[in-house]
């Protein structure tokens, strides 16, 4: 299993299947007497199917830059909740997601499905059970607002790729 | 009632009897295999009492920048859930945020306690009940990622200034 995936720049359309694109695509509503235009409902906060049980959560994640070309050892996921990543500067951003398969009955990363995406000035929000792998800065070290859940149960699954697999990542 | 405002530079500190400061003034922990930093649970993504009743969105808001110094007349605030502002850029912004305390048996603003506070590169939480004013950009057309609450009920609540109140901000 090998793949080299170069980005491409990422939409509302291309980015569905993986999760919410937060960006100012769609028509604002203007409220605030006219000084404000809100693009209302970017994404969806979820925290897990029963909502007792977890809160959403702001947080900072600070990035240090990637070198490309790079392996990508493994994707991971967020079982109970949604997991928003709110860029707080213009600077571009990867984002390598991936859809599920079930192997051996156990849900995995399915290759033909992986994605990278450039990101600039956009966030993302991946929904329960989105594979993504961590944050990728490239250019510098780059702030992100973060928008997750904490509670009980455990909300985070990790995928380490076999030795047969080989994926790389470049612009 | 006079009064005319000047704005101090935000912090954890002083902003705290407000709502929550969104920037990285915490100890982060290290994640991601040493490669990002997280400054984790910033704030708190309220959606009402009733958790059933409503659910936490990511938005947009494209502010105009406003021209100073402005005169005040009107202060909001939302009952039933959180409101954050994370600024996409590291423009500058001003919070003007006050307590609330009864009057004749209904609440509205408490004059001796409006704040006007600058920030730049850092977000604000709103907690449910927290009077501030509508988006204040002031040097362009800023973006902020907005994390709110949509669901039934009324989230909105303004209070409008008598006429013999008078409230100016300026730099």
């Amino acid at each position: 299993m090998k793949l080299t995936l170069t980005p491409e720049v990422i939409s509302a359309e291309n980015f569905a299947p993986y999760g919410e694109l937060i960006s100012a695509h769609n028509t604002p509503i203007m409220i605030n007497d006219g000084n404000t235009e809100r693009y209302h409902r970017l994404g969806n906060v979820t925290v897990g199917p029963d909502e007792q049980q977890g809160q959403g959560i702001l947080s900072i994640f600070r990035g240090q830059p990637r070198t490309l070309p790079m392996n990508i050892r493994m994707m991971e996921r967020h079982p109970l909740g949604s997991q928003a990543f709110l860029p707080a500067s213009d600077e571009p951003y990867l984002v390598l997601v991936c859809l599920s398969h079930e192997v051996n009955g156990k849900e995995e990363p399915d290759p033909a499905t992986f994605k990278l995406f450039v990101a600039q000035g956009e966030g993302v929000n991946y929904p329960a059970n989105c594979w993504h792998h961590p944050l990728l800065a490239i250019n510098k070290v780059s702030d992100f607002w973060i928008v997750d859940r904490m509670g009980p149960g455990n909300n985070l699954e990790e995928f380490f790729f076999p030795d047969d697999w080989q994926i790389d990542i470049s612009m």
